[in-house]
Order: structure tokens, then C-alpha cells, then sequence
């Protein structure tokens, strides 16, 4: 299997999405002015200047993620995956999430269904650090069949502080961040091959879940289900990141400067990190553990496993890109804050490509 | 006919999203850092500090309007609706929209759907004079059945300078500014009238449609369409509002603090009024020209008056409530501006209602 046979046109969204940026005009702020764009390379989150700051907008929803969550009627963890994806994304550019809004729209009102969103986003806020500054409930029968969620992050920083990849270099060293299972992407493929095994969430896992690099969210007792490992909450990267951000800006033993490019594994996977830079290449010779659901889903469904590094992040849900002569240092301060950090690869001057030290998993293309 | 009937449950909406706002904790942002929440009555747009400004966020969608625009496949103005619903929530705290971030979900990716959807933002940015700062196209099949389109708007404002209406005095003067038709409100009971009338939106339209407060977006040639009046895109009030605010700040002749309260009259029409203020009445005794669709809608649907001035906007978008003292200046200065604008009635301390020079227009709740 792979992720295209599970019905995600991939081409057709990215002409789509070509079509929608295409039409778009230059903005009508000037420079200098409140709300005036930003250029960046990359492309996570949205700049634009603010006075002596800059402010970064993200927008993103849970997506088919949803659809399993609402099946097992458990959305504890949505309102975390929603605002992971978004503040995660901030975190790319060097901003600090301030505060986010969240926008549910469902075919009829449900007080269940809204409390849990509740509970759910508010633990996400104390994650994320943010304040929720806002929020809609839509009721669109017409519209839509089951829930959907989405949101919006707000980030600033220090203008010239931006985390941009220019200064990437050959010989900058990859820092990995483990993730907390698949988080909020390939989830059409996911559910294809579940479907495919015969298996209902509410099964026990069928492997050992346990890893030392995650918790999970449970809801049953005994042996974790399916449903508790594939629905564990995508991990929030605010904490330690922000603080490191905060760390390299402020206090000294490494510089804002030598934090080169920070790249937020999500659909795409690996390839993402081409999005850094128009040239240079990424080398993860040494990469994170694989989580033990991506190992189970790729025989479960017989997937190649380059198409499993382009689909799912395989236990690493974040890069951070230092300079060499600062790694250790960053790694220990990562270290200190987070389990199951470790450097994972080096920038190349190989070509803009990703290579792995598993072969054949290797991208040109994001 | 009613807007109950038309299958919108108000009060279950109510329940649902207070199950989800009683969920929420405190900000986890102490007063005094970015991102710190700032309380203000009427709810409008969610504020939060940011050193010596505020920044304000608010999130909406277009709702089942979108519906009638996607069985036309008319999608050209649903981006202005999009961008008014949210721009003109931050105006109402007194905030100037500087970006825009677009959340857009399909069953599946449409070249044509998205290149229409980024014209119409194009627009509505120029119109809101924003920077469009990203957006998501999602691909949902098992989620929505056709097109969702959601936004969030940031703004930003002086600390100390929020209009919150508590200022708010009997003998305050309300100024209306028109509409340009039903916006982005009320259209499950525009649907469900429509069919009742056994009317296509391709028909022409069974009244003249012309009205000189606003003009038409027109896709046909020839008499005017039903669906392109109910489609005309939402009024974008950054120009004059905006405008406005900065005049009040900066060069005198009225000042920011004769600017008691800005409503957007959204779902519940001239009852959002009551959320300006705890204790004050509203009364509109001299209402602006109501627009030639709303009598055919309520003739049609043999809907009672009142739930019209409760469903719909009837007419005007937006009332500013004016120091006394000041309302001819700035009647003035905005009629300089837009065309149709007036003096529509008074803050009086008649009770916490709205009345209306139309017997049986009154509220006593939102």
C-alpha cells in the first residue's frame, strides 16, 4: 500500500492548492508597517512585521485523524493534535506561540462532543503555553458529516531573530526530537490499513506499544488498545523549544544564531527538510527509534519503506539544525528538558536531497 | 416560518458551546507578557496584551451561505464574506485587521473551486487591506460533504484605546451603516424559504433588487438573479472603520473616547446590541432603508417581523454608538465616506433591551 492508493491525490492537492496561491495578490501593507509581509524560506509559519517584532500566523486542522476519534467517540487528545500542529509550525520560525483560536464545525451541536473539545484544548493551551483567545462553533449539516477541527496559532519574536535557514552550512549537526506516535498526518493510510487487517480499534494493540521515548493516553485499563496508540495526542514542541529559543537569545553558552533551522516533521516526512534550504542536503545517518507502531503498520500493510519516511514521521517529530562547534551544548540542554534526544545526522553538501542510513529511503522532492 | 424551524436549534448551540467555554482553564500567560488575556465585555474579538499595543483575533466561518455559492458553483464572493465576518468583529473592539489566515475543506481537491476561493481572498484582502498569511487546504472526504471556509483575522490596537462600550451613556447616538444584502447570517431560513417559494437561484429575482446603499456582484447579464442578490458578498467596514479609529487618535475634532461601542450585527440581528453593555437600552427609531430581499424573504416565508430583526440584518451591517456631543461630526466624516449612512436612534436607559420604531421589534435577550 501506499499513501496515494488510500485516496490522497497528492498532485491534484498540490495544483489545487497552486491554483488558490496564484490567484493571490501582493499584499497591500507596505514595508515598515504593521502587518507588512515577511519573506522566508521554508514556508511554516506566516510573518509579517510588527514594530521592533515580528508576528507569525499558522492555521492548520487535525485532519482524517478525526475520523477515528469520533468513531471511538474519544476526542481527549484532538484539541492537543490541533494545537501541535499549529504551534509547532511557529516554533519553526524562531516565534514564541502567544495565543491560539480554535474552529469546530459539526452537522448538529453536542455538549459531549463540545466539553471534551473543551477539556481537550485547554489542556493543549497549558501545553502550548498559549492563551485561548477565541473561538467558533459552526453547526453545518449541509456541510459536513462528522466533526472537524482547526485552529490558528499566534507567535512573535524579536525582529532579525528569525529561525531562517540561510545560514545553514555543510557540517551543522541534526538534532532529533522524538515524537509521541503518529501524530496528525498519513492517518488515510493509517486507517486503510487497519481496515485492511481486519482489526477494530478497540482491539488491544497488536504489538507492544511501549517505548521509553512516549507516553501514551489511555482510556481503558489493561493492554493498550489500537484506538489509545493511534490516537496519542501529537507531541507539543513548546516546551523545551521556546525556552530554547529563549535560552539562545538571552543567556549565552550558545547564540540565537547557531540554532540554523528547526524543521517540524509532519506530512511529508523526511522530505520536509528540504523545505530549509534551495540547495544543501540532509544526512540522517543516525536516526531516532522507530516507534513500534510504525514498524507494525508498515508489514501490516506492506508498504515500502521509503513510502513509510515520506508519509509518517517514524519517531521523530522535529529537527533542529545547530552549528557544529554549539551541538553538544544544545544537545545537552535538549537532553536535560527532553527524553530520547540525540543528534541524528548532519547538513551535506550532497545535492538537495535527504538520505537515511536505511537505504533506499532517500528524497529529492518534498 | 422561523429560524428554529429552519433547523438551526439556538438553544442547543448555546449549550454546546458553553459545555466547551466551561471546559477552559485560566491563561497560563500571567498579565503583563505577550499573549496575556485582556477580559472585555460584548466578546467581539478575543484580546490579548502585547507590550504597548494589543493584538485581537477573531475566527469565523461563511457558514451554509456557502451551500447556495457551491450549487451555483458561484464561489467568487464567499473569501469577502470569509474576510467581513471576521475583520468587522476586530473593528468592534477598535482594532485595525493587518492579516488573514484561510482554512479551507473540501472532499476533494478542486483546481477550479481553490482558483475562484484565492481570487475572492485576493479581494477581500484588498478590501481589508491585509496580508493574507498563509491558509490550509484539507482534503477530508469522510469529513465534509462539500466546501467549508474559515478564516482568522489578527488586529491590532494602542493599549488603553479598546472600545468596550463602557463608556456607554443614555443619550448616546447610534449610527447606522448599510449592509449590502443578508451577508454571511440567516441562510438555513433563506434556503428553506427559497424552496418553499419554489424558486430556482437561477430565476430572476422576484423583486427589484436595486437599492442605492448598495451595488450587486454580478456573474449574469440581463435582470439580476435570486442567487446573486443572496450571494452578495458581506460589507467589509475597514474603509471607513478603520479610518475612523485612526482619525479619533490622531488629528482631533472627535477623539477616540467619543467612540462608545461598535456592533456587528451578525446571527441574532439587532439583539447583538445587548452585548454591548450590562444595563443600557437601544433604541432604533429612525432604521435604515430595509433592502428590497428582506420584504421578499419575510412575504415569502410569512416569517413575523420580529424574528426577521432577529435572523437578519434587515438592512444594516454595523451601528456605532457617538458621544452626543460629536454624532453630526462624525455623521459627517463617515458620510464623506459611505453612502446611506444615519442617525438610527439613542442609548436610553429604558432597560436593557433593544426597541424598535416597528412595533413588536424588541429584545430583551441576545
Amino acid at each position: 500500500m501506499d499513501y496515494a492508493s488510500a485516496g490522497v491525490d497528492i498532485d491534484l492537492e498540490g495544483a489545487a492548492v497552486a491554483s488558490l496561491v496564484g490567484a493571490l495578490a501582493k499584499s497591500v501593507r507596505p514595508p515598515g508597517t504593521p502587518g507588512a509581509p515577511v519573506d522566508l524560506p521554508g514556508g511554516f509559519g506566516g510573518l509579517i512585521e510588527f514594530g521592533d517584532h515580528l508576528l507569525a500566523l499558522a492555521t492548520d486542522g487535525v485532519g482524517s485523524k478525526l475520523q477515528i476519534a469520533t468513531m471511538l467517540e474519544q476526542w481527549g487528545g484532538v484539541g492537543i493534535d490541533c494545537m501541535a500542529m499549529n504551534v509547532n509550525d511557529l516554533l519553526c520560525v524562531g516565534a514564541e506561540p502567544i495565543a491560539f483560536v480554535d474552529y469546530v464545525a459539526v452537522p448538529k451541536p453536542d455538549p459531549t462532543i463540545h466539553a471534551a473539545l473543551g477539556a481537550s484544548l485547554a489542556e493543549a493551551c497549558r501545553l502550548a503555553r498559549v492563551t485561548l483567545a477565541g473561538g467558533e462553533t459552526a453547526s453545518l449539516p449541509g456541510i459536513v458529516h462528522e466533526l472537524d477541527l482547526s485552529g490558528t496559532a499566534l507567535g512573535w519574536l524579536p525582529k532579525g531573530q528569525a529561525i531562517t535557514g540561510e545560514h545553514l552550512q555543510e557540517g551543522d549537526v541534526l538534532i532529533g526530537l522524538p515524537s509521541s506516535g503518529i501524530h496528525s498526518n498519513g492517518y488515510s493510510l493509517v486507517r486503510k490499513i487497519v481496515e485492511h487487517a481486519g482489526l477494530a480499534y478497540t482491539d488491544a494493540a497488536p504489538f507492544d506499544p511501549t517505548h521509553p521515548n512516549r507516553s501514551l493516553n489511555r482510556w481503558t485499563e489493561g493492554k493498550p488498545s489500537l484506538g489509545e496508540v493511534v490516537l496519542n495526542p501529537t507531541r507539543i514542541y513548546c516546551n523545551p523549544v521556546v525556552d530554547l529559543l529563549n535560552a539562545a537569545r538571552e543567556e549565552g553558552g550558545f547564540n540565537i544564531d547557531d540554532i540554523r533551522a528547526i524543521c517540524h516533521i509532519t506530512g511529508g516526512g523526511l522530505s520536509n527538510l528540504l523545505r530549509l534550504h534551495p540547495s544543501l542536503g540532509w544526512d540522517v545517518h543516525a536516526p531516532l527509534p522507530v516507534l513500534p507502531e510504525f514498524d507494525w503498520l508498515q508489514k501490516a500493510g506492506g508498504v515500502e519503506t521509503r513510502e513509510m519516511y515520506r508519509t509518517f514521521n517514524m519517531g521523530m517529530g522535529m529537527v533542529i539544525a545547530v552549528r557544529a562547534e554549539q551541538a553538544n551544548t544544545v544537545l545537552k540542554w535538549l537532553g536535560e528538558r527532553m527524553t530520547g534526544v540525540q543528534i541524528v545526522g548532519h547538513v551535506r553538501n550532497h545535492g538537495h536531497r535527504v538520505t537515511h542510513a536505511l537505504e533506499g529511503v532517500e528524497f529529492s522532492h518534498y
